[in-house]
């Protein structure tokens, strides 16, 4: 809406835009703080900002990709993280020279790959705060452990593989593989 | 583990990697059919097969890629797609000589762009059931109306905004972007 040049939006127009309730935009909205004028509604642009402050979403986020196969290379070249905030700052993998090639083909501008034994190092150096794991599901486990001991506190796991870590780590699984495996399985029944 | 030459699997063993008891996992597969044998478990391979052919990975999909922009080119570069037999038969844009140029530097047998105008008749032709969605969010709503239209009955949708569809059509969505904020926001309070 701002890229539209929109000033003002309601919560009955947020709530369509998000398919729930006007009700809960406004009680979602609430829980943050007082946004908005009664009557008139939110002014876009500071609701935006207010909404990326809330989010954590007003800094660089600092991230490793671990795995520089078919999917990290995708990753890699995903510029929109950048556009998001959101900034690969090292690659690492088991063996960088094998994939080196490959990734330079693709980015202007390439992202180092480094060894996987550097990781914690690398990662303190750096103040990298959330790993990418895309990595074989087999690797995904010893990759968490990893990113715990090197003490990113963020995983963002597309390794289908369930990983644990202990309590003050975070994982969010994106298995979208896996999730297009269901797709089919509806479609198929 | 049938890539590692293992032969036979345990409801343990498989609960173990799936993060839930051995009951589940027996009572999930007994809902498809009986498998395996009691006090040996479930052989490996045939298990791996039973499982593709309830998914409807035993046969080859074949998908359309809405959007060749950032996301989409990546998507169209990841090509273990097709290991999991899903193939990305079309990619369809707004604007096709623009991106055309940024697809054949990534891919070496690069997939044809065409106009959108084109996917209801692309789409019957090339037998396409699944649409991968990767315009930006805005579009997202207007694409999803079009592949509805050329009856693709399954939409993986990576552009992060709510689409509808109607009975008898799927949507799933994959809003890494959005998980990824999700992310930021539990790391940051």
């Amino acid at each position: 809406m701002e890229e539209k040049g929109e000033k003002v939006v309601s919560s009955a127009q947020l709530a369509n835009k998000c398919m729930v309730n006007a009700a809960q935009v406004r009680k979602d909205l609430a829980y943050f703080g007082e946004f908005g004028i009664r009557g008139v509604g939110y002014f876009v642009k500071d609701l935006l900002n207010d909404i990326k402050r809330i989010l954590g979403l007003n800094k660089e986020w600092k991230m490793a990709l671990i795995g520089v196969g078919n999917l990290g290379s995708a990753l890699l070249s995903y510029k929109d993280f950048l556009k998001l905030n959101y900034n690969i700052v090292a690659a690492f993998d088991i063996d960088p020279p094998k994939v080196i090639g490959r990734i330079s083909e693709k980015l202007g501008k390439p992202v180092e790959v480094l060894h996987i034994n550097r990781i914690k190092e690398v990662a303190k150096e750096r103040k990298i705060e959330i790993g990418l794991i895309a990595t074989p599901p087999s690797e995904a486990q010893r990759v968490a452990d990893l990113l715990v001991e090197a003490e990113v506190k963020g995983i963002l796991n597309f390794a289908p593989a369930q990983v644990t870590v202990p309590e003050g780590y975070v994982v969010k699984d994106v298995f979208f593989t896996t999730i297009l495996d269901n797709l089919a399985y509806l479609l198929s029944n």
